[in-house]
């Protein structure tokens, strides 16, 4: 069954397409600079404009269907197209079709993460025009933080903020932490449903979910993906004074001010502009840059306190998960955050971890005396829209059942 | 030696008159309703309308020589003054002999500690006036903090907001955790230089601080009071981008929605308004009121993510201290935040920690088994403006130096 899976931010769409239930993908790409005239697509030589979403998609679905370089005979071999949503509110429990329902509802909670949810949602229309014949499927970042409990979503704030504008946790990266927990049961030999874990999504965006007995009952991101740790641009938490104060003395509106909060700050903001991404910090640490050691002594600070937070949430852990295995650089930052743990047990096997390996390959990085595993597993996010998407389209989609993974089905 | 501290908020001056170097003060009170018509202060039978803290200062000092009522012949007595000064920047490490330029550094940095560096600085004046004879010292909450490295200090934001604005965490509560840190170190019977400790901060304002050898290496307060854990009004850590939603949805200025932040949120806000204290909240939640047993669960469970921050950041820890001890509610308190926690051989005697006790009394309330020590010792913030202040008056304060308690010497 062919699945496509698509997951946009404000100028990209990034695209998998998959043979379900094969986990492999088909192929696989992006579009970047959607609106501008730098775009990655070419033709005859020169950028191709894209002027907005409709056109990326139409694009996107050419090039799956290109006689010379395409891997689909007719697009009518797509029976399900997956979207990833980033924001569903506390509507969405779990993916599900896509109706003129769910379309109102991203369309209302669109301004907790507007440049996720604005160009999903323009990206769901044009998906629905150009393939109107298929299933669309929306998956919600937010979905598997629902089990969260009340204690762990409610911000001490004025109750009336929660009633009226539902002011709460919902956190993010949700697909990604329910991929690395089935991956990490696999690996504990048990069913998720079993399984105590520390995730831990490590891309542009960071994040750290608690899941006790496969389900997440807290997360480091909040009411916007802004809140937790330090991120690649986003600040995390800070005093919650601080953003009234700059707007006063920099005369910012709530707008701009948010928008240095979630572009302008974390690791780009500490290194004060000399690094454009966060593995350029990293490597800039890796080389001794001062400003990018201290970003990075920042990250691993402010991860650290999150994994002691979750060991003290959680009572009993079976092990802590990274996403991120790419090479010397992230074995840096796994030795900064789990240095001197010994306390708790936690034991790094310095061998294991420093090993340079395969960007898609998992290892258990801890030492065998180590009371909680340390475990490298590259996320797959996809994979989750992908499954999510086929079984709805076929009908067998259980929400309340986790699909088992086996140690050998990467 | 006669010190007189003096600590004070818009509305409030509180003092303590000592006889340095005995630790249980000759007298103490309050003045309160400052600027309004309803002080504690009688006058025939009615309120007396202090109109501010000039007047309220030389109220207190009266009734101190008082003929009736007073402890003292004559205000020639009183050697030295010590006023506690919330906020001291980056500037001061300890407590200080006050100056102008000392007086121009408080009126600075009042701006992110308005409603009490503002009446401190006004308390100052007004009592080197009335007490032109004698030694003024400051004491800052912040200089107990100023040995956070800085990988614990800095925000993850524009690191030109730093250079510009000082915008960091100072922390704040910092003579109680000293404090407490102190008496720590005389129930374990070693000298507070070779301590880990987590003390706890337990009153209106809620925080706390990661002590490795006697200094502070974290605190949950950040640039201002309201950063870190649920407070009786303060919100804590929150998503950074809720204030500018707020602003926008609720048409507030950066002024207004730090009021909400600071004064109606935290158990508060969560009550919805039913109670007007922590301790209200804890005798409805011990009640099972459901909002007042909800914020409470709140309380513990942010309480118990920090403990887990700072054993992470330790690696090592001697003891946790709770500052309140104050019958059942407390004890339920310490219940909520401990229970569990027997994965890191935290230990709670449910027996010691519910016996009810004098109101001033120290308890260790941990099982013998316990890896770590659990203390309840009553802070006494005053103590430490004490002997600060009579130390600089006598010329032997080295703040260099930890004082050492004695297990018998409260």
């Amino acid at each position: 069954m062919i699945i496509l899976t698509l997951n946009c931010r404000s100028q990209t769409i990034h695209y998998h397409l998959f043979d379900y239930p094969n986990p492999i993908p088909l192929t696989q790409g992006y579009v970047e600079g959607i609106g501008t005239h730098s775009t990655n697509c070419i033709l005859n030589g020169s950028p191709l404009l894209l002027e907005d979403h409709h056109d990326a998609l139409d694009y996107i679905l050419k090039t799956l269907c290109h006689p010379e370089y395409g891997v689909l005979d007719s697009l009518s071999q797509i029976r399900g197209v997956g979207h990833r949503v980033v924001h569903g509110g506390e509507t969405y429990h779990h993916s599900v079709k896509i109706d003129v329902e769910v379309l109102h509802t991203i369309r209302k909670v669109e301004r907790m993460a507007p440049k996720y949810n604005i160009p999903s949602r323009q990206t769901i229309i044009a998906a629905m025009e150009l393939l109107p014949d298929v299933d669309h499927v929306a998956i919600f970042d937010t979905a598997f933080h629902h089990t969260m409990p009340a204690k762990a979503y409610m911000y001490p704030l004025p109750y009336e903020w929660y009633e009226k504008y539902r002011v709460r946790r919902y956190g993010f990266h949700g697909s990604s932490h329910l991929y690395l927990a089935r991956r990490a049961a696999a690996h504990l030999g048990k069913p998720v449903e079993q399984c105590n874990l520390i995730t831990i999504h490590l891309d542009l965006g960071v994040s750290l979910c608690a899941i006790r007995n496969g389900q997440s009952i807290d997360t480091s991101t909040g009411m916007t993906p802004v809140e937790g740790t330090a991120q690649e641009r986003r600040c995390g938490n800070i005093d919650p004074g601080i953003p009234g104060f700059i707007m006063d003395w920099e005369e910012l509106s709530p707008q701009q001010i948010e928008e240095v909060l979630n572009e302008k700050s974390g690791l780009m903001g500490l290194t004060g502009g000399d690094c454009t991404t966060r593995q350029e910090v990293l490597i800039k640490a890796e080389q001794n840059d001062p400003r990018a050691k201290f970003a990075a002594q920042i990250e691993a600070y402010r991860l650290r306190k999150f994994i002691g937070e979750y060991l003290c949430v959680l009572g009993q852990c079976d092990a802590i998960v990274f996403s991120s295995g790419q090479g010397n650089i992230e074995a840096d930052v796994r030795r900064r955050v789990l240095d001197g743990m010994d306390c708790f047990n936690i034991l790094l096997d310095e061998k294991k971890n420093g090993q340079p390996r395969c960007i898609h390959s998992e290892i258990k990085i801890s030492h065998p005396d180590s009371a909680i595993d340390l475990l490298v597993i590259p996320t797959d996010e996809a994979r989750v829209f992908c499954e999510d998407t086929a079984q709805i389209v076929n009908g067998t989609f259980d929400p309340t059942r986790h699909i088992s993974y086996t140690f050998d089905d990467l």
